[in-house]
């Protein structure tokens, strides 16, 4: 099967790119002595979790519980909940661990906390740590810090959190900086709990930036990174990565032609309607077009409105799309991860135009 | 089973709702001597095509081949593919039209109309007007209209047109002047095509808002609505109905608290990342709290912030929105379009805590 034969939209995922996106991200961390606990957000395929725990401990992060319950399935078991648990959300963790996996929960909340300890089948518990996101999270000098560890008591591992704010960053010395603060948060958090006699285990940071840029992670054990498996446009305006290492696309087809633009059968639930470059230096609209080999854009292309499922380019006139109604191209995403959760599965190809295989997708909740 | 036992976030569909918004749309175009052909991108859903086709002639509008497919295993036959067919699916309309459905195709293209009229199995065919949106469709007045007819030859059943322009009006005043706008454009086409000897059974036109406030559709032969069903923000704001004919909303837990603000499990996934309120009179961002009930807001509590799966709800300090980790609200979405596409299924109720149903929805392609 060729990509011609493809019904559209469908999702394309570059294998190449995908291998050397994660040599890239592998070959930084180990250099900092810290082994990564990927997220598995973005891919949510055991496929790609199997190319991306190569050499690495073997834990992942997920962000929902149907990610857990597939990911436990597969024989994946040491895994991190990294969204705030909730008290009624804690028996569906105590099934999937009695069914074998050994799920991490996080909470910034008293109550919350307290009700992980008092389950009859408590799983283990990190204080989620808010480094400057200002998202969820504790500040590592509030007082809620010592409490919340008084009240996981023996559930109580460590602490996690998640540098978002990254995503502001411009420039790879931005995202060194903004890691450092990630570095820094945790190692207070951290230290506060050791001097008060609590045992740290995990320390766990991380965002696809701050990883990617860190230039010391002394304290921290683990960092989590999701989105520099398959990169998108915003990563590559952040610079995360180059605008090589684009590994999924969207392919579809022209269905009308006008005057400066065409009409594709890739709009707002093929391509999502994220809008990420809004903010960034160059503002790719709904995503670049790019020519079926996903190699060359065609100039400027961009999709610069999205339907529920038609998407109009506007042409660069230096480049234009000379395509037939029919005619096959492929859109770079502005945020893959948003992108991706429209599909339910890859189409594999090795920089190529065979499919090589179909991998699935666990969408939904 | 009540909404309290769902599992956060799902969606969430109130019958109630529904089947006034179905009444009024229903009235509203009998009025106008017009049937109704819905379209089923909204609700992706045989449960609620059903619904909707009570005294109704029994056609269905579709967004994707997968909806096709989907209803003509339900026994819905007389299907219209409102999307620019390329030559490359029409082996897959032959295929299904072949199991028993009787799909419509559209073109403004003239190579594909001679590739419909081409195949060894052709659908029938409508040839897309522009009136006005400037997205697909040939304008009324243009050579190409006559040259596609006959390029079509007897796949020809007539025209079809959306007036998605109705999206930039702001008032009943501005969707009355559009739904004529969509309507002449309509009666110009076909007229040229009658005068030139074509049959034209088919005149098509429609979008919620001027389905919902046209005055007059002499020689529209059905209309097309799809949104008008579940209704959602921003179709409020542009008055295709009221604040409470929001059938479909997100069901959502409390995950965090911070001064003046609430973290919910509701993000860009299941809320989409559609901005649509952003050029309406009220920005919505993300999407309204509502209490659990469904039929409360709190004031002006909005989602600003849509993270994967993180929603960042800012509250309204008159009414604050006063839930522990693990409480319970609901999200009006934006664009339930959008909204639904992200979720497999809806929890139906009764405008009560009571889920008295679950329906599957066809996502995809």
């Amino acid at each position: 099967m060729k990509l011609a034969d493809l019904p559209t939209p469908s999702l394309v995922l570059d294998r190449t790119i995908l291998s050397r996106n994660l040599q890239v991200m592998a070959n930084t961390l180990a250099r900092l002595g810290v082994p990564l606990r990927p997220h598995m957000k973005t891919a949510k395929s055991i496929d790609v979790a199997r190319m991306a725990l190569q050499d690495q401990p073997g834990g992942i992060t997920v962000s929902t519980l149907a990610e857990a319950e597939y990911f436990a399935a597969h024989g994946i078991t040491d895994i991190l909940y990294a969204v705030g648990i909730t008290p009624q959300k804690l028996d569906q963790v105590a099934k999937l661990n009695a069914a074998g996996a050994d799920i991490i929960v996080i909470t910034d909340d008293p109550d919350t906390a307290s009700a992980i300890a008092a389950h009859p089948a408590p799983p283990r518990a990190l204080i989620e740590v808010d480094s400057g996101e200002e998202r969820g999270g504790v500040l590592p000098e509030d007082d809620l810090l010592p409490e919340l560890a008084r009240r996981l008591g023996p559930t109580l591992r460590g602490i996690m959190t998640h540098a978002g704010h990254s995503y502001s960053g411009r420039s790879v010395a931005d995202m060194a900086r903004i890691a450092e603060m990630e570095r820094a948060a945790c190692a207070r958090a951290a230290g506060r709990l050791r001097e008060a006699g609590y045992m740290v285990s995990i320390v766990s940071a991380g965002s696809s930036p701050t990883a990617r840029h860190a230039e010391n992670l002394a304290g921290i054990t683990e960092m989590r990174a999701g989105v520099y498996m398959f990169g998108d446009l915003f990563q590559a305006e952040i610079e995360t990565h180059g605008m090589d290492a684009i590994a999924v696309t969207v392919l579809t087809s022209v269905i009308g032609r006008r005057p400066g633009r065409v009409l594709v059968d890739a709009g707002g639930l093929a391509l999502s309607k994220d809008r990420s470059t809004e903010s960034a230096p160059h503002d790719y609209g709904f995503g670049l077009a790019l020519d079926l080999a996903g190699t060359r854009a065609y100039g400027n292309a961009i999709v610069r409105r999205a339907y529920q499922e038609h998407g109009v380019i506007e042409m660069d006139p230096a480049r234009p799309i000379d395509l037939p109604v029919g005619g096959r191209l492929r859109i770079a995403p502005n945020h893959t991860c948003m992108t991706a959760a429209a599909h339910d599965r890859y189409y594999v190809v090795d920089g190529d135009h065979e499919v090589i295989a179909i991998w699935p997708r666990i969408n939904g909740w």
